[in-house]
């Protein structure tokens, strides 16, 4: 999975007859101090994740394995909202809180 | 699933049996602020997306999750039209209407 | 699906079982003008592609999904000989024909 | 599969209901000399790996193919600890303790 | 498939219950004169590769297409030995023999 923080939503009105009610939300790809990678998604939200949360997502078969995204045209689903990372690198030991 | 703008289409008479009707749309990924990314794919579209549309597409087994694309050799799905984004990052509220 | 130009193959006596009598060949990735990038990948052919032709190919479990592919380890097929492509982006309107 | 280290463990009380109870680690992607790279991933740990351990981790659907992980929202999982790489290129014959 | 050379082992006694006895090989990436690519994977051996050959690898759930990876969480192949690329791009003809 992959950390990242949800930035915002997509508006569509056309989409697959199967997406309708599913809400797209634009996930940027995050480093482990919370600082943003260029990269984002636009991914479906299975746990009610907010505009600014900490979330991780699934990619690819994996994103259908939620019942709201189950047999659907979506390659990446929120999956879970992160509380805090404990990142121990050697004898380094951090705690990082989700802002 | 990615961001991107059609660009253009890909003409084939000579394709695996299974593609025959299938249209294939060049698709240019996108920044959030709909300049474009390097990087394309080609994409079957199954929201009847015209050139020039901002889109959202799924890729690999996901792509083939809508009527059009059942069990067919094809890894990219044009699966909505963007009608805009909206992204609220931090402290900044930015509402991107789809040129 | 990615753009690619057939430019060789690759020949191999010791492989899968299922792989008995499959073809290999060398897809080097392109462009939209049809220059060349630096990534290729060794793919099925499952329409009668030559080298030297433009082509499109899918990866991952689609790969599979043409007769000639099914159940085997494959993750790259050729499902479609290019004729040309026709790309409008904005104001430019241009026509290339696969060479 | 890639090569990787634990460094750390996700909090997560909010997540996807076939979650419940499962363990995210994080986990660096490592060269062959064990020096960290870049990239990190969030995988489920299948084989009791513990923050400092070498491992391997598989992605996409393969990581589904555990008694933990089977139908779950997960792209990566951790399914073996490493005891050591034997590297032989060409003529240098390398025998690399994982620490 | 991606082109690869073995160049040593995995040596890992706690794995998942299914790879009990799954033999994993390092392969690295390669260009298509044979010189080595950063870039490394993990594969399982389904065609009794040694190290030093050069080989066609299959990723993703295409992996597990293999009687030995069948409902395994494996995510790399080795489905090939390579005896000898062909290689002609435009008006060069190349002929690379597996060293």
């Amino acid at each position: 999975m992959i950390l990242g923080r949800v930035i915002g939503t997509v508006w569509s009105t056309r989409k697959d007859e199967k997406l309708v009610g599913a809400k797209f939300l634009i996930v940027r790809q995050l480093n482990l101090d919370y600082s943003p990678k260029n990269s984002f998604v636009v991914a479906v939200d299975s746990v009610g994740a907010g505009v600014g949360e900490v979330v991780l997502y699934a990619q690819g078969s994996s994103a259908r394995q939620t019942t709201l995204t189950k047999n659907k045209p979506v390659d990446a689903v929120i999956m879970a909202i992160v509380d805090k990372l404990d990142i121990s690198v050697k004898d380094k030991e951090k705690e990082v809180a989700a802002e």
